[in-house]
């Protein structure tokens, strides 16, 4: 029997809010030993100080500790738990939770298949550089392999969570004699973003080994993955990757598609991933009953920093109000929800070298 | 020779920046004397201290003074200046100039059409009250008559800016032995813009006279236009009404028409207004060529008094870092991007009766 | 042997931070069993959204849970955790643990004394009415009694956490006919801690009971506690009450004392509760040996009403990008900090009916 | 007769309201040719898009002009504007005049003189470096001996109005070979400000010339001027110096004094110089007669990099919602209000080089 991949988006009241999560393990629909990643869009600003992100994990990682019989730690260990801060405009808070079944039922065409892998530990030096680029195009083709996809054109999604520099962990490099990419917190999470992204570009074949050096990280932005989706957080010093594809292996009846938007109000680009999986995406928004058999739709936004978008002026990077990222995420959010009729997407921020300047990646889940 | 109705939409780039207002004279495309109306979308947060309204009242009140020679009340006393502010998300700020040249060219078919008018005073009292719903209404009639549009089927837009409370207006009322709507200077507001949308209904014939009384304003969100779109500013004590719609005896190669959205994400209903102003939106996003004749686009945004979208949570309510109204531009400012593939487009909060809850009115003028 | 309080305060890194509570068990110098509440500064911004209080609680709650080998629902119904969100301008995020010792050290000089009681239940409707005022300072009367302070002079701060009123349970009394004080969730909030500072003004002697009836909460400013300081949160159902105070039966070196600071910039009155406390606060700014001998600084701060500050025009009620109660924390921050040397103080928002309209308490413990 | 420095505190009820000012001329206090500087606080942010500043300037240079009977350009190159904004806190929005009056009345006492002085135009690859430091501190001798200041300890106050780099800038000095101190926008105000107050420093005598090269602008904050208060504007390409001192030469009753805050919550600091401009603020908060004598209070904020004050977190640094500077000014508006009883203070934000890392200088006019 091969196995499937299992993926449920259920509503969050809060960011503590594991009830539907939990619901899922009564319902039996997927049991806590299943699950391997959740993803989830937590309402806060999605910049520095968002505590959602942290509150959220806790509270899932509280219950799915209690659910297996073992503690938090644990928990963190095994489930890659990727919160994005920032539900702007329509978004709608959520959770999608993620997880593998040993033994599914047979597909009669490639299915979503899964596969999760680890960096080695980073020494605060290697972020932002190619050190980090370089492992994790490794873990990329690791968890390729595990999840029994040789070819990269089958891949249609890279999650990655990676590290960011603090003052702690740059003080121990000084010591060492060792120099980091950037003296600046907030940067270091652009550049470890940037550098995970453009790993999965060299493992996925969208740039050659030889166009990379430590120079482009944050520079060439003509450099990117159309595939990437990368988040930094403080409490990791590695890489956790997750690849998304298809295959023939696995068994169920989901299945993944993308395209890459080239600004952030490319319509059309969201409509081609939406028709690459099959929706019937015509005439503008997808039907209601289209709309239902969309699992999740998961894409990046980012200001483009011409300040322009289509040769007119926005003002993302001017309003000392609202961070850019936050005005990027609702702009795009719109988009994506004219699309597709829903506001439950993982539109999410700090798009570095993952898709072009002002545009980024969107991938769908589909229910066959 | 027919009158003919003259619409430029031009960028600012800053709140008091008149220079492409300017240049439009420079060009000759309009002179001073033929500008009615100047509608515009500035860089503020739309709110109680947005500033960036008067500021750009000012300065284009100031460069219109020098060109025709007058002075700036006699200017503003002259044109109606109705500035909407938040350019949330994408939203390019922009200024959309209306005139009317007595001369036109004829037109093989029915063209834009412009008129003006303005309610007596109001006293304090009379605000978000049944007294201006009625002389709304009869300025819609009147501004329909001085446009020669007989047929309320042929109107498509309203454009109102109406008076609000302070607490000096208040206390001069209360000094008569008069009681205001409120004593909330923010929410008179609101009732100011809901009794002007609902005389604008009136007049159209939305609603039935019938079905109006001082207690549905405000509270019974069933009843609205489908065309008014109405702002509420502290320096007028009248309503100044804006109609555009189509006539036989106007002459120029611009038209309009309109749809209303059922909530914020209603993609079908844009490209419903763009079709029927002749713009093929058959494939999700109008092609270069269409969107570079669509002039203008306005509409409506407000998040849904229920808090949810299609049955999904927003957070715009409770989000007390970014006002809802900021969330609810941004969300459909991407929408209505997503269907032109242009951001400079007006998108205006405080939508009460203009529209159904959570939705609005979304017209376009589009040269033919 | 006399009873002792003990009060502690320790720093916070972030909101789900529980090492420093945590230190001051494995220090000794409290133990988990003595703990009644934990009043606590997060970094939110102390409005509706501000998920910081609950990320707060359930971190302290969990930890709190492993120490006493029972569940975070036994702690939260046992000890009272009062989160009071936003650090804005140099406020220094912080917790302060109070407990009680059975068996203390014998004082010279009246102690620190601290009661806890509880209201029953509170249907919907009773919220921001006298069935609320009556049932807090009946509950104040109780923790008075049970921390054996007899005479009300000797009361010098009562920290109530009251509930709100959600959609929920308007329904639900609207479905038994019943009706509520209000049909907004953010007002509740406002009615039920000004009603319950009412209740405490009356136990307390400060409040006649014939000057209170319904009409006057949320109205009538000239009426309130000095000593009051309430907060409201969704998770409780009833008034949990906590009376600090002096008493001659209590062992420790620690004491309080307070004043009422008439405006937001009353540095006079906070010298005055400073000096009260047995501090030299003559020079203007505590020297540090004084500030080291400050265990706790608690007060409140609003806008005034007027919009004024001794005559002077303050934008804290209309700027539409922070919320007013920032502001004003942010301000009465500065004048305490200014007073005391320190930032680690518990300045709270939401001042009804607590102080003068623009000011209110502020009471300080000292270790003598 | 000697000449007269004049200075006039009026409130301004919103950032376009020149009414007060023009009160001024009206009740005969100053004229119009008399005024050489205008220095406001208005209820922006403070930050890139405080369109308040702006429309500050504009609405009262229009004024000026018709008062003058000249036109705007010739009244903003006789009168610097120097428009600070942002009011956080309690502070109160209002402008401060200040004129020199050729034949004033006699003084017993050395008394408020001013002198106002220009550099030379600067290429955009000279802000932030020596040759704005050093350009500066010319200026600032030239307005001295413009003052009749000849020992630069009887300077208390030097207000310098500083360019920043646009991209336009920064393209045309690529253009030429010559490359900025700074590829960034934001960045480049602070290095201006810097650069300017260290030219300031020179001047004063506070930092020998051989201490500095461009390498310390920005970077080494243990060099400060203790007297320096300087703003970036984009309307600008020379530095603005307005000199404030105290000189036997000039008559009236104002004078002037200032001290050093060390950090943002040095009260003592704050009583040092009302005490130095002859004010009793023995007793911790001016009483109202003595804050009636004080005509302006004009200081500095910067949140401390360390992120610490007095060895406690502050979280400015990381709150995304709220920008530092915004912390900043509420935090030190409290504290300045504690000590004088008034919120119509002059505090600015952009503290580099002035004062020490997180204090500032602080300077008072008195009336004596």
């Amino acid at each position: 029997m091969p196995r499937q991949a299992l993926a449920f988006l259920v509503p969050a009241r809060h960011p503590g809010d594991a009830a539907a999560v939990a619901a899922l393990f009564d319902q039996g629909v997927i049991r806590p030993e299943e699950v391997v990643a959740i993803l989830g869009k937590t309402e806060g600003n999605g910049c520095v100080n968002d505590f959602t992100r942290a509150y959220a994990v806790e509270a899932l990682g509280h219950m799915l500790a209690a659910r297996l019989g073992t503690d938090l730690a644990t928990v963190l260990g095994r489930v890659a738990m990727v919160m994005s801060g920032g539900t702007e405009g329509g978004l709608s808070p959520h959770f999608l939770v993620l997880g593998v079944r040993p033994d599914g039922p047979p597909a009669p065409a490639p299915a979503l298949a899964l596969g999760v892998a680890f960096t080695p530990e980073f020494p605060p030096e290697a972020l932002g550089r190619m050190a980090q680029v370089d492992a994790t195009a490794a873990a990329v083709r690791e968890a390729m392999s595990q999840a029994g996809i040789p070819d990269a054109r089958d891949v249609h999604y890279v999650q990655v969570k990676c590290p960011l520099l603090t003052s702690e962990r740059m003080a121990e490099a000084r010591a060492r004699g060792a120099a980091c990419a950037t003296d600046d917190t907030y940067a270091s999470m652009g550049l470890s973003r940037g550098a995970s992204a453009l790993g999965v570009a060299l493992a996925l074949g969208e740039v050659p080994r030889a166009a990379l050096d430590d120079g482009v990280v944050g520079r060439d932005w003509g450099l990117f993955s159309g595939r990437a989706s990368c988040s930094a957080g403080v409490e990791l010093t590695r890489n956790e990757v997750v690849v998304l594809g298809n295959s023939p292996d696995w068994g169920g009846a989901l299945s993944i598609a993308h395209a890459v938007m080239r600004d952030a109000i490319d319509l059309p680009a969201v409509q081609r991933a939406l028709s690459a999986a099959g929706l019937d995406a015509g005439a503008g928004q997808l039907p209601a009953e289209e709309a239902g058999r969309l699992v999740a739709l998961l894409c990046k936004a980012e200001p483009s920093s011409s300040g322009l978008i289509r040769g007119r002026r926005h003002i993302m990077w001017d309003d000392s109000d609202i961070n850019a990222t936050r005005h990027a995420r609702a702009l795009v959010g719109g988009v994506v929800a004219a699309a597709t009729g829903r506001t439950d997407l993982f539109v999410s921020g700090g798009a570095e070298h993952q898709g072009p300047d002002g545009g980024g990646p969107v991938a769908v889940i589909v229910r066959g």
